[in-house]
């Protein structure tokens, strides 16, 4: 049996979207390339800013919204071990951001001095990818030990992205992960997205996504 | 900067508990136990449920429901390798079951010959936590890659179980996960949960878990 989703949402989605492109347009004139980084809880998405921030921030003026529904241990970890600006935003239970508390939680912001806006989303494979936040790209990540199949279970999270990284790719032997079947389920959900592997604990492949990023944000900045 | 669930919200999460509740008492007349069984995508959910179920089904009629938002992968894995009855029900992009979801699901399913049957969510760490599927117990996951502070992150996951197990045991030192801290972690959100840790690669940890689930099922059923 097949359900489908409630109208009442597809308003939500529909007004979430103009918000979205006003908030983009904004950033614009600003200056400023927005990335909405996303995963499934406990991926490795903070570790993995803690790796590549410190290539990113010699060329780039950086500030990090840390979304977490209750706790501010991300945004502690990553404004104690690097020197980057840092906005906690808690959404109360919410399983996703949504344009509005993004431009919302952006007020108290002084985005003056920044090139960079990354916000760490709510760890969910499902919800979020619903949602444009009103950033230029979406980073999603899959780390190795949640299984090769995922695109096929979480198709929406993986049509929406720019660049799907999978993580922790030291324990692809622990965990019997077949990268090329990776690559092709994700195919199957997108057929452009950038795709690549890291290991945080090596550094392995994070300086092929800072330089993929990087070409990125300086096509689009002036 | 804190967001607060909007309202409207509220009012859906009433209606949905009335239903589970009205859903829970048919099921009593039954005499059927039923599970829900959340947690993060890849966390292991098919995987215990592939070693728990050929000890509980010396003992109890059981059948599966599969949440997926898109693919029949897990169904397929449950129906092929177990001889166990297995309905596959689709979201439709849904995050989450909801009471009346699982209601309108049994209405395919003979469940005169069934004593236990057991929900697997959809893989998501926040959302299937709000709505009470009518179960009589919530067994949540936490598979140990995904690190020892999910409960502080993803509180109201830790707060509905009745049962919580670290799956992927025989990785705990590959991922630094910190098992006291775990524990204490689960304890800050649950004082009553019952904790297991479980490795189905060595079968570690397993019949402890089936052992639980029948003291509970067996206490429930006439």
């Amino acid at each position: 049996m097949d359900y489908k989703t409630v109208e009442v949402k597809e308003d939500i989605i529909r007004r979430n979207d103009s918000t979205a492109d006003l908030l983009r347009a904004e950033l614009k004139k600003k200056n400023i390339f927005f990335i909405n980084l996303m995963a499934s809880p406990g991926s490795g998405k903070t570790t993995l800013l803690l790796h590549l921030l410190p290539i990113l921030k010699k060329k780039y003026r950086i500030a990090v919204m840390e979304a977490d529904i209750d706790s501010e241990v991300d945004a502690i970890t990553i404004s104690k071990q690097l020197d980057i600006k840092t906005l906690q935003i808690h959404t109360g239970g919410a399983c996703h951001l949504t344009a509005q508390m993004v431009e919302d939680a952006l007020k108290d912001f002084d985005l003056s001095d920044i090139d960079l806006l990354i916000l760490e989303n709510i760890g969910n494979l499902v919800c979020p990818a619903e949602f444009d936040t009103g950033a230029n790209m979406n980073l999603v990540l899959l780390s190795i030990p949640e299984g090769d199949d995922k695109p096929l279970k979480y198709p929406l999270m993986f049509e929406v992205a720019s660049m799907v990284v999978a993580t922790k790719y030291d324990t692809r032997e622990v965990f019997d992960f077949d990268v090329e079947k990776f690559h092709q389920n994700v195919r199957k959900r997108n057929k452009d997205a950038e795709i690549f592997e890291t290991a945080s604990i090596e550094g392995y492949g994070i300086e092929d996504v800072a330089k993929a990023l990087d070409k990125r944000i300086s096509n689009y900045l002036n």
